[in-house]
């Protein structure tokens, strides 16, 4: 079977660079994997893409080396076990706040007897290659969403499940849910203090801790805050920034070193 | 019947910064939409866009002011009428290399008696009003490219059709034409010299200019030339731009200006 | 934040006149918008419409003034959520039977901490305006179906819970509920019964009602019992009955008031 | 193979009135084929409709007994073989303004040694049957549109072109051709003297006529002055038309007889 | 209402032989319908098939006789009923492990008072006809998935659940639950005892029995076993094994009879 | 630049064997572009595939070393260039019966000074390299189609087009051009003698000829006579061949061996 470079990558003590693709096209989840991420994500929560998308883009995305994951739309096990099929080579899952929603969630990732996966990886077999079935319960990821106040409550509940594989930190709605605004990048002392509690309690059991950032220099300092899946922006983000600053560029007459 | 708005920047002597898709999706031409770019063009050229994409694309950047234009896959009637029967307020048409080319391309622009375009603007005329079929013809932009050698060569015989709105410039066509490498921002002398000769005949016939640029600082050398439609890389590129700025970025332990 | 103009005509007391989508299709959706309806409701529930149908669709209404709505496909907060950060203006959930179910769906519709929507409003921000989390909680709607006798036996505890926008009834699946036979505009004693009751106590609560119909007929009684989100048949119908009267028209010799 | 419906009700002196079908969707498309249309035509000149979605709109109509027609975007041999290879029943070409422009469209309808259409009829097969390739010739149509001053004047030598099954007048743009204003159901005199020579020159040469109309009672006079391929709006007009009157009607507090 | 020729041949004591799409395409779908199968089966849960595939696949399916059916990806209400809403004249539904849960996935599939379906047939009316909703119940089949040792322990109170038609076994899902390997055709004799068992419990409930097969010779087997709906392989095995045989034939440099 | 291996696999004087792909849908391109073929051909011409289909096809083939080939339409340089701007790494082009028309094809596969194609290849440098435009001229295969008695007649000065890379035979069109019935695998004398002839003037002029079979047995007939790129229906004839022995191996109660 095919190897998962993150597990890979975490094993040598790396840092995961993860790209986000937030809309349905499979020309820029090619772009996209082109880079040099170690991975990408196709969001089918908050993104605006559908299974249907999400079949192409990871076909375009399998073109390459990146790693293809997908972020399921909510913890039910109809599109984590689609998804898989698909040949997303691991799950990230929003909003897991205990011990019985991430078993859940996990169980969906898994053939039995450590799952309820249902047997049929339709694409994942042609991508990952004929021996699937034997090797995907330790090969696909199962990535959590710790995301709101209850969940860092549960913490150690949550990172202790058995065959979690690492969490991954939604800062806008741990933020909004532990009474500040929504945003990336947060500052607010006790969004801040919860990031860093989370990043302790995933080294303790060593389960890899991830976040979606809004810059270099804040993925940085959550690189040095021990975070090893770090995700920045999206594709539609880039496209906005690096637009916005080159139409203010042009439009003020000067070249800008934040613009192309 | 609504007004095109590049036709009213034109007529102030202001220039037209022109945003570009390359990709299908009526998300990201959404997002390319809300940003400040004065029009935003469909390429069904190059770009990896179908006429069933140009639909929602249209309908996606129409929810703006940002003008909606596409460019044509090749100088024939049929994609022409059908672009602008969806809705395109102007049509950027690619290898035009003589006046009979550009007759033919003027004339699938335009309603009898000023050409052959054929009565049905379904979509046209829920955008722009009842009244389109009326002021359709002098309204909606024909724009013809010039981008070989020939097309230079018989450029006034090309800028004088009659109802031809402006000219864009493909720079990696015209500099392989011209025997040089093709790519964005040309600095080849017999190149460049093209690029100035188009400027001074475009100004000499009262035919506004245009140009596809790789960068704000060739933008507003084009626009100190009196170009004045300038088109900057895509939301390809963009993404490509910001990515690969954004992961050296990170992967260097540094944030750096031209990332986010 | 981008107003709601359903919100408005309530509260000026007048009725909402609701355009109804069955199919996939971003041209028919645009055509529907710019009819003259206050809002257009997309059915992903028994509609043959998807999310990524939803997606175009929701764009090419927002071309316009007429409030886009959907309704999910069964009360479960996966669809809810991605419509709402489609852009969505409101949510039509079928099947409220009870207090529960109710809060369960508001719930889906709301930020914390008044509900457990995850944030992340890609396409509403862009729709809605900048601040569109900061208002989302009092702008869009939860609108829950009453359509079945259980409903109707549970309707003070419904229509009390905290968040409730309006309740919409589905009269096929009330009047089978209630032991007759399915269709628009039910005459039977008990449907017209249940009917009445509804908009009684609506009106006591002070919860908009509304109802879908299958005649202005129809309609206008509704409106006169008090309901003030009134729908009238779908697209597809508009075509099946105006096209089938012009057939049957033509075929026999005469024009006929009920046809173009 | 299956047989052609409108060759058998011509055979009968009948009249064809035909649905039209202006925007892409399998679902709209088996809304109109399942009315009592003898044909429906797909659009893909004006139409927003591309081959993609002609394909699923043609298997949608292939459920009923209505005969699937499309027509072409430009007389152009591409896409007329594409849609006969895709189960079009027949084709309409607009603009055929002379003989040899009516020779090269029928020519792309024909199999050798009629014509030039190339071998492959991979749906069409399945459609009408395994002996498809021996009858096509015969039982596909290839209808001209005639809608232009030119092709007036050109009508008998387009008419006795080999091969020609039928034409079909545009009104909009034959009445924009001879000066007057676009629109259906025109009553401008010289526009009408065309319609009505149009009709007699096609019965001297035995040759079906049809017209696109707006309304049931134009449809009937058209029938009267010999037309016996009649076009009324289509399904969006459809949609408009029903949707606008009962919008009025409420508004207006009362029914009205043409609305539902 | 429309007959459901499964019904008819069960009664009659034969086996239906079902075909299986397990990828989107109108195209794939048609052709497989028009070959002998009594039914084809859509599978959207292994299947890299979505919703909005399913509905153009009906379509293309209901072109001819065979039998729409369709795998919902899970026992979920939502797309059982928006499957059958789409002219699904039976589902399949995987992993059903209790009485419980055959119970919800049965009530999805019927009105009330046998179920919890909603009503608004809106494709299914037009395939089945106007009384739909009268015989629905009676006419569309639900198949539970019998797949894993569970299900084997809880047989009997599954089969003896009021409304359910037919079960269907998961060869590959039961081999794993019994703790032997995944594959089509399994000959392990615990897996081998249950099959057994499965047919005669269904045979004492009269229940007709399906599985899914790998070959004609195991699926004859079967079919003396006593199941009577049998399902070969799939669309996409079908042009492996072909592919596979043909070119090993051609460059061995020999035909052979497994090869075209 | 990625090397065209079809390139390599002539020069050593060997036979590529090519897979065809008449369906739309990335799916089926993947799993055929997996099986052993040495290329796959896209066909726009007679299969049901559109451009926007083509892109998503071209990219799940582009996961493999299979070369991804297309047919286009007809000999238009619109989509030839398209398809090769998307991706192709050749096009197979229908129907060139003359030395003029294989210049026209040829020109729009090649930059100049070899043709007019125009710059800006936007996936094929991403599937090909960055020094794409570099080498494409001699990478990327033109292939014309030899299916008229016409093009029989003036195979030498076809032949001899600069930059032609190869021909294909297309026995139906070339056996109805002939007199003869349509069909894979003719064996009429004339036809034969046509196959034989353009093998032998290939060979003559160095130009690698291929030819569409419909048997393994017939294309090493063909290969016996020199074809060295030779086709194998397609994959819908794969599920039919497939599945058509299946069923009635089935029905007559016994396994066969062209059965699975």
């Amino acid at each position: 079977m095919r190897e998962n470079n993150i597990k890979k990558i975490w094993a040598e003590g790396g840092t995961v660079f993860n790209g986000w693709l937030a809309s349905p096209g499979s020309v820029t989840a090619e772009v996209m994997a082109r880079q040099d991420w170690d991975s990408v994500t196709i969001d089918l929560q908050h993104g605006l893409v559908d299974y249907s998308d999400a079949v192409t883009m990871l076909q375009a995305i399998s073109q390459t080396d990146t790693v293809p994951l997908a972020r399921c739309p909510w913890n039910e096990p109809v599109m984590v076990q689609k998804l898989l099929d698909a040949g997303a080579y691991g799950i990230i899952c929003p909003m897991i706040n205990s011990r019985e929603e991430c078993e859940q969630f996990i169980g969906a990732c898994r053939y039995f007897p450590d799952g309820y996966r249902s047997v049929g990886p339709i694409r994942a077999g042609m991508y990952a290659g004929p021996d699937y079935i034997t090797h995907a319960n330790t090969t696909v990821l199962a990535i959590a969403m710790i995301e709101t106040s209850q969940a860092v409550d549960k913490l150690d509940e949550i990172l202790t499940t058995p065959g979690l594989d690492g969490i991954f930190v939604g800062p806008s709605d741990l933020s909004v849910s532990l009474g500040t605004a929504a945003g990336f990048d947060p500052e607010f002392p006790k969004v801040m203090a919860a990031i860093e509690h989370i990043a302790e309690r995933c080294q303790h059991h060593g389960i890899p801790a991830g976040i979606h950032t809004g810059s270099v220099e804040y993925a940085l300092r959550m690189q040095k805050l021990g975070y090893q899946f770090i995700t920045l922006l999206s594709e539609l983000r880039m496209i906005q920034w690096a637009s916005g600053n080159a139409i203010k560029a042009f439009r003020a007459g000067a070249p800008s070193p934040d613009a192309p």
